[in-house]
């Protein structure tokens, strides 16, 4: 990024639009919204998004993880074990993406209402 | 929707999932996010929008909708012209996605320096 470029997501060259499509993406999305409760294993974190498979949640957990939201740990113990956790730019991102999802959850009934006039 | 379900993205069969997914795609976030500043034409939309296609644009516009987010209007002019605005639920949802990418844009920087290390 150049210094003098104002980061924009209106703009197809700014890096700031692929770092939005991660946090906006499918999983990615509802991965900040579980990880929102505290530290979870991959397994409770699959559980935790109804539909996810390992391959999709491994996936949108590395992108995450390299854009600095997650934090993951492998603890050196018998049986191995990983978990997930929210950094603080992650628990801020977290809190924006879950607020988009309330105002939808909480108007859900309206928008499928209005659809069928 | 039962009546008896609780609105819950987390949960693989609740429609709030599928509004999420439209709001946050690709280009209805970009969408949402450049008629905040008001009425825009099909055309003058596609040229806010870097990178966009017209399919993808007017695709993505359907979505949004039919969920009760945007309002299109074909004015009985000649030549004929159409334009979109956001509804009163389409600036809260324009809002909270406007604030995660304000996020996104203020911690570019940060970003994309934690990458390298």
């Amino acid at each position: 990024m150049a210094e003098d470029l104002i980061p924009d997501v209106l703009n197809a060259r700014c890096p700031s639009r692929a770092v939005l499509n991660h946090v906006t993406s499918r999983w990615g999305l509802l991965i900040l919204i579980a990880l929102q409760d505290g530290t979870l294993r991959f397994s409770a974190l699959r559980r935790r998004i109804g539909g996810v498979s390992e391959r999709m949640l491994a996936q949108s957990l590395r992108l995450l993880e390299d854009d600095g939201f997650v934090r993951r740990r492998a603890h050196p113990v018998v049986p191995p074990h990983v978990d997930y956790t929210l950094t603080p730019l992650g628990c801020e991102v977290a809190a924006k993406v879950h607020a988009l999802a309330k105002l939808i959850e909480t108007n859900l009934g309206q928008i499928i209402a209005q659809r069928k006039s």
